[in-house]
């Protein structure tokens, strides 16, 4: 018997209407499956949170959420509360203090109408992008030096450690390895001189433990301009924490928007919490409106299926999403349907249970 | 009488060839306008240099180029020698010592035939991107300590000046102003806490002088994502120099790849040349072939022109492309025909010529 404990972190705007789709899938799964079983506890943490506290989250919040197996997301931002708070002390804090240094998206066309490209099809846009997750360029290191003056300079560095450049690109490899797919490393030597000729060597001197793994090496903007002109070419891509930001949000672009993008945060040791959520934003213009797409938040379930060993589950999450994409009735209106969040999570559930019965 | 002094540097792989046939527009403007004049003067600077002397430029080449009104440039780069060599000591290292930074990159659709977007139109595509080409991320400032060590770590950092920012902003408010467009920042305040976050308040500030200017700003990943799902929404941008390379190549993308990309580098003040050159690299694998797309570097010409005053034969030049990419004979093999560079060229002329005769 297998149990999984679940931090709820439903946040802001359109997270709790999507986080409840998602819970609503974990559960029909425990009921199917004797082996595994979930519990949930939900946190307040999030913009309004903050608006009434002055803080993101409780001021023990980190060795709360300590205690739990995953954390699951909805959305973090709202207006009239500046991102670099919102995010930094909630998301991109759980993310660096958990040493959650493996981010997972995959970009995957879950259906041909989604992408906005012609003539491309589900085979043309597959792949993994593994994100370093933990340091980078989202270090936070820096410095605002003569402010208010004419000579003010404000610096921002990018910190790359030996530990965390080799173990994300050690990540890839064996991930590469594992699945018999070649691996691409995002990068910009050409102008990062220090950073990136870096990653670069690294890159290069882990490959010689995979002379099995096939590799490719792009600098951020050829890589950012193949996204959209030949996505066929990636299979396993490793790069940076801010590369890793842009790129995933390309390949978002070409396979529907954020509301079919996952990505899973992941401490691979599982000495800390991992962290499941949709990559989309709180959208607060429509929330409440229980309108939203809750693809994204579903796929989020397949990866933390995936993550705890259950990877049979996790294929038949994944695979009844791409069933129900076909569905016209049950499309948001994102993607020009009128059916609810709500009801596309219920039929997801009925799809789900159809396809499990013999 | 306008003299227009130019100095030329084919450069490495296909630059030669390409720039040739831009060098022939010249050519040709000079023929019919009485007033403008151009000299050119070659500089065998480029990756064979290198191979040859140590040096991507003589020791003295700065001084040598700081003569010149203008420098075309058509690409660098060649296998064997690496990229943080050839591009930092040649392109990148022009770009800074002749202060120009200001980097103009205009993504517009020329043709309907070239996007990769489904049912986009010249209309949906058409925007400048002015990148900041100075300092920023590529200042080139770090450190590597402990290399070799466990604790080794690389630190890479940002260098935003007030004065290098503001003028850029400021470039982009007026060029917003004068062509009565939105302008559009790129950054990303909520990761990267110093730089950023001073990028946004420039942003705000200078717009207070700037009332008249619609304005919007977005976060690079989903600006990144925008160029593929909603271009239209672009009229003017301004950002970062490592953003600006990202979407710039972006907008290559959905304009129909980097052989129609142009990049004007400019020092507003005309203290020191400026620099022109398609934004391609040096297509190794094609050099020599006399197949190259010279479109790009002919829209150089074009940036060129408008540049130094002469915007009637700037419009001419962009118009006369478009002319003639809706001749398919005059294809190159990158969009799928077979005319040579040559042809291209000639064809292009003998076009313009034609444009102008009453
Ligand atoms: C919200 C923001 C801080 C975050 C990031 O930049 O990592 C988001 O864009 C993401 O991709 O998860
Ligand atoms: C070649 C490289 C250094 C350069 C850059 O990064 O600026 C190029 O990509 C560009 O966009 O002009």
């Amino acid at each position: 018997m297998k149990h999984i404990k679940i931090a709820l972190i439903p946040g802001d705007g359109i997270g709790p209407e999507v986080i409840a789709e998602g819970v609503k899938v974990l559960k029909a799964i425990e009921k199917m499956d004797s082996d595994i079983s979930f519990s949930f506890t939900t946190f307040p943490y999030g913009c309004e949170y903050y608006l009434e506290n002055g803080r993101m989250m409780d001021e023990d919040g980190i060795e709360k959420l300590k205690e739990f197996d995953a954390i699951y997301l909805g959305a973090v931002g709202y207006p009239g509360v500046p991102d670099h708070i919102s995010l930094r002390d909630l998301l991109l804090r759980i993310r660096k203090e958990f040493d959650q240094y493996v981010n997972l998206r995959p970009i995957s066309l879950l259906n041909p109408s989604l992408t906005p490209l012609k003539s491309r099809t589900e085979e043309d846009i597959d792949m993994l992008v593994i994100r370093e997750n933990s340091e980078g360029e989202y270090a936070g290191a820096g410095d605002w030096l003569f402010p208010g003056k004419p000579e003010e300079v404000v610096l921002q560095t990018g910190v790359f450690s030996r530990k965390g450049t080799e173990r994300i690109i050690r990540y890839a490899y064996e991930e590469a390895r594992k699945s018999n797919r070649s691996l691409t490393s995002i990068s910009k030597g050409n102008a990062l001189n220090y950073s990136m000729v870096f990653w670069d060597s690294v890159f290069e001197e882990v490959g010689k433990e995979y002379p099995d793994v096939k590799t490719f090496s792009y600098l951020v903007d050829a890589a950012s301009l193949y996204f959209v002109s030949n996505p066929e070419r990636f299979e396993v891509v490793v790069t940076s924490n801010l590369f890793g930001d842009i790129v995933t949000d390309i390949g978002a672009a070409i396979t529907g928007g954020l509301g079919f993008a996952t990505g899973a945060n992941i401490n691979p040791e599982k000495a800390f919490p991992s962290m499941f959520e949709p990559v989309h934003g709180s959208a607060p213009d429509i929330a409440g409106k229980g309108i939203a797409n809750p693809i994204a938040v579903i796929w989020s379930v397949s990866q933390m299926l995936d993550f705890f060993g259950e990877s049979n589950w996790g294929k038949a999450v994944l695979t009844t999403i791409k069933d129900l994409l076909r569905e016209k009735d049950y499309h948001t209106k994102e993607i020009g349907g009128s059916a609810s969040t709500r009801q596309v999570g219920n039929r997801f559930v009925e799809k789900l249970i159809k396809s499990m019965s013999p």
